[in-house]
């Protein structure tokens, strides 16, 4: 058979490796059925994957090239709308291959409440998991019109399972007054930016962290595909930043969330979101 | 206080009269929460409201003014997304309280699954009831990733209610090889258009009927504003024939379901919707 | 000066005579001042003169080219927002102009309330005027929110000119009761379409006719791009065949409105206004 | 009757309190008929009470909440396009209602224009009232293409009124030259930014005040919901430091103008209208 | 390793057959270099994949089912703007490849002159090929600003290789004078519609044939994304009863050009050209 | 004739002059020929005319007017798509007559690859020709998919001609890292910002300069038209202050690439575009 007629593979950029041979695998969860304002969040791995040939694979930045490292494209989990347990449970499920095996995941979401089926495989590896958030809804909610299970609630139910101190916030500017009250008294909870991240990276030295990125912790002028554009958050530069710098930690877990095609024409949101994954892989993988 | 210091009172055009008073109830469910693919059902129902401004009471079709009947607006059921099943209990309980009250309802999804509360509390009263179903999907799956309750299984748990012989699908045109030989076993199947509908509407001369309409049974060029467009469908001036021809049988509950307004710049899907349901309050209205 | 440094004259595609040697002008009124509901046709006219340029000279329909009959493209008129009765005055006059040098205008709108600014101008030449109206709404209105000069009422002050018997409607499927029951008295009305219209060309043989051209006559399938879309309306072939008949009468005024561009991102809209737009000049047009 | 089937008041969020029992009351002017470029301010108001359910009731900037302060939505004003001077009549006859109350008003507009009518209504009662205007334009023509009510002669118009010294302008970045000399002679301007802030606040410590903010002093990448996008602008952090210091005033009235949504596909410079008008509303509420 | 994390193969739905056991192959052509106004059709064979999975596999027209024929998605060909002739180059050899092994080719679009590539290999096996040939324009100029290489001239570069009586094309209703003619004189050509159609059917009863698609043939209210929308073209039904019939023949190539996805929002036309492949793969399988 | 009738002739706000009379020149190069990812910046200097009415010709940076100084407006050149050589040689040939002429010219993109031709003309004139380019992207490939000539190489291209330490690069973000590398080696660049353009001023005091600057330099906040927007850029303002530096120089051609109005509904970016090019004029301008 010709060469030219090979299966048409889709993966990001660069991130062509095999899984046995790979460090990282990355994965999208596309779900979005307790989103209670604007869904579309659903769209984000495929998008992503499709966008990500408008960027290149090397970063500038860190001075590190895609093709070098070694990450596995596993694509999209194939969730069911309409029963949101049982779409945690396969998330949660998913995870846990991978993190059987030793490899890093990056999951793609999906609105926020993936992270819980993801934060759940991580525990039980990492009982001492800490959770760093960025994010500009404290999602801290008990329930949500009675729903315990919830974007809005999941913080609260990773709170649950990892109790008091563990859980580290930032950028968050958009709650309930009961939420702000619970995060201040129950985690490290850090309003508006990333004040208090140096310190928040010296304690969490020895630790092992999953990092939670919703993507609306950024202004909506640099993010504007999402459900609930939030004014006032923080820059690419400053998440880029928070980034790398999070990346020096022991990492075990991350999630990038909440970005919403649909609600972006220009496809700009897609690009930024597609720009982080690249410089997330390429600081955390090994040298 | 002044008179236009009044509270904003927001009903689809026209339906502006008392609760008691009406003969007819109309109200939202903006539920889409097992939609597979695009969402914004949701919208729906307000998006109705706030365009309805922009047709006219009157209807030069049928000669008769909204202003002329009564129906009240009971505004929008607040749904919880995430919990599926509690989402069509309360449909279903809020639709009894109509039903009980023996006044007519019209409902405005959402996805199509909203119909399935509605079908229970109409059964419940209406032992015989009969359901017209218009729509582009059989929507005569057993399950759709597993799940039961879906917008690709609602006529199948519609069946499992009322058996065989009970349910008249028309315009139908995508689904499942299964779907079309369930349909062709157990329901009256029309494919594409409307041949046969005189047959039905005389054969359902002298039963309780309710009528459920998919709105992309409409060709994608009368009415893009879905998640799911399907080539090759019926026009809205058919449309509007049948329902009229509809509307001489014994009505007991209507639905108007996947109107998706973000998916139309133009609002002329939204617009043709509130046209559609103008016409159904006239033509069922009592003379 | 080198040929290639031309000013950029910007003009209808194939109408680019000189003024003095055309038998027909062009000219835009982009003016949407008292448009209630989404605004927008004051951009037509320049985005026809845009969009012009993806239709070609050429007709098939006609077997003719703009290349070989005379128009000169006036250009647009520079109209004030917030005075509506000036604006009606600027219309009139320039109209005049063109009228009173023995050449046939083609008015672009702008909303439809610009035509009776034209209609002014046309009736003070021709005082046996008569109009062919055709819209998807009556526009019979006395008055809106007690503004006698709106796109509302334009037909009315039509009429107010007029008289009875001098306004014949095709393809009206919207307005109040009490527009319908004036027409019905004192215009000719036909409802939804182009039924009667035979008759009424043989009617006005020899008369002088004003053909008003409110777009939105057309479904909003064929014609989405307009503030206030209308469903169940006329097809393009049906308006084609219709605007065919009417050249062969004695036409002295053309208008084309409530072409609304933003609402219509494929463009497709401004392109059918621009073929219709061409087709009338090449049917107008003397041998 | 049944609690769920109560009429559906449709308000900003959390301004839900009776007219009589308020201190502030908030309306929408939904006028935009100068605006000479691209219109649609006029659906800001009804786009803001729909979009303001996807925020919260709870500022994290105040550490306070809606549901503890009177406000009351009296809805939108039912304004006539095409005939200006009306319409300014009809906003200072509803503002002077407000006004003679004791009440705070806080209006949405619209178009700038708007601004007009409710300077008047509180100029009557405050004779000494002075006016911080935050805008990308000057608004200082003394007319527009003749007319002498425009968006882009408001602040003339209310100079007109005030006379020199009385007009604080910030944020200023387009203009015609004469513009900027009348201001740099009869008002306080102040270009690009908020330079000059903290002096102004003090020099008004014991006047009325009457701040208008047209939304476009923002920078596009902040708010692009708006019919003439001016690159340069402040953002919304600065924006909002701003509207908190000018709320230790004495504020008599407050205007906030100029949201377009339709130009908006995200909603997010909507939501960002929400948050400012709720910072606003918390801020400006007596403790 | 496990199943769940298989590489995520990118195919049109139903298309997911090896190579060696299939008899039809589609594949993409993304090239839209010399489309001289709207551009996009290069993201047309990616957004159809895409959207394919929100169509079944089933047909109701015909009763046969994606699942039960063989196909092979070959994905996407690799071509570079700016070099037209290496373009249609590669196109050539890649459809030669399927040619010489014995299978049918289903080219995905791209503008319409990638065509040309096609038709060039197609002739080399068959010297006796004929085209039928579906569009809006006559595609007949003998260059465009003086390139013979444009989507423009892609059917007269055709004639120069198969001669007159060759090519058979309908639904032309664009185009300038010069190439009607000169199509009335080499071709048969028949404007607007199919009339002529089932003579066309018998007389290339036994001559193999090669379809070509320009879906702007359709009329912009089923099809408005394509990048130059032309009013008064053929409905979506006719489109598929003249494709069924064609399907008859001894077809050996297809292609299905000039769906711009970028210009429609709603995604109803990627949506009707997966369903109109969905039906030629179905129709020319062998059975 | 009338005056109201003179030709409609459209030119950029206030670049209204004759050529004879004209010290600048700005003119169209609408030529997205190569663009690998999103086209559409052949529309860009169509719609910067049309937006130019949205912003004064006065500017408040600067104090000065275009009504002051002398800038005629060519219009846009005819470019064949589908023959990149041809269309950079007739770019080439129109800047030579104005650059022959002793009239600096301002050329307006199409995307970047225009540069070339433009460059190619200067340099004839002025051999010892420096480029300060301001990019997101190197544009430092050998060749793009094995051709020399495209939007990714341009700067190469360029390179050819000039050789080492004459191209000074600001902004760069984005490019594979032999570009990085052999811009590293051969010319001045500055990655992500203006850090050293102070000194690059200094340097190029003396020499004839051309800018060129791709409109991505910009943050996709600031500007989201463009096809390949990329996170990171610099502001709005940052970009004013560093085109205020350069137009110290002695500069001899400008270009200005790669807005793309079709991804960008609010016009911002086109209006952008309009005020950066009015402020490149006011400050280039001989006083």
């Amino acid at each position: 058979m010709n060469n030219n007629l090979n299966r048409n593979v889709h993966t990001f950029i660069g991130c062509d490796k095999e899984y046995d041979e790979s460090e990282i695998v990355i994965f999208g969860a596309p779900f979005d059925g307790t989103t209670s304002y604007r869904p579309g969040t659903r769209f984000a791995s495929a998008a992503m994957r499709s966008e990500s040939y408008s960027i290149e694979t090397y970063s500038p930045y860190l001075d590190r090239d895609l093709r070098d490292i070694k990450v596995f494209d596993g694509g999209d989990l194939v969730l069911c709308f309409g029963n949101t347990e049982k779409v945690l449970c396969e998330i949660k499920n998913f995870t846990e291959l991978i993190v059987s095996d030793g490899k890093l995941f990056v999951m793609i979401g999906g609105e926020h409440l993936v992270t819980f089926g993801a934060v759940q495989a991580a525990l039980q590896r990492y009982p001492d998991l800490r959770i760093i958030h960025f994010d500009a809804h404290a999602d801290m909610r008990d329930n949500y019109l009675s729903e315990k299970l919830s974007h809005a609630t999941v913080m609260r139910r990773c709170w649950d399972l990892l109790g008091d101190n563990r859980i580290f916030q930032f950028g968050i500017r958009s709650g309930e007054k009961e939420e702000f009250e619970f995060s201040n008294k129950h985690n490290f909870i850090n309003k508006f930016n990333f004040d208090g991240f140096v310190k928040t990276i010296k304690d969490l030295k020895d630790e092992p962290v999953y990092l939670s990125i919703d993507l609306d912790i950024l202004d909506p002028a640099d993010f504007p595909g999402t459900g609930t554009p939030e004014a006032g958050g923080v820059s690419f530069k400053e998440l880029l930043s928070a980034v790398f710098e999070a990346m020096k930690l022991n990492i075990v877990g991350i999630d990038i969330c909440e970005l919403s095609p649909p609600y972006d024409l220009s496809g700009r949101s897609t690009s930024l979101a597609c720009k982080l994954l690249r410089e997330i892989l390429l600081a955390v993988a090994k040298k």
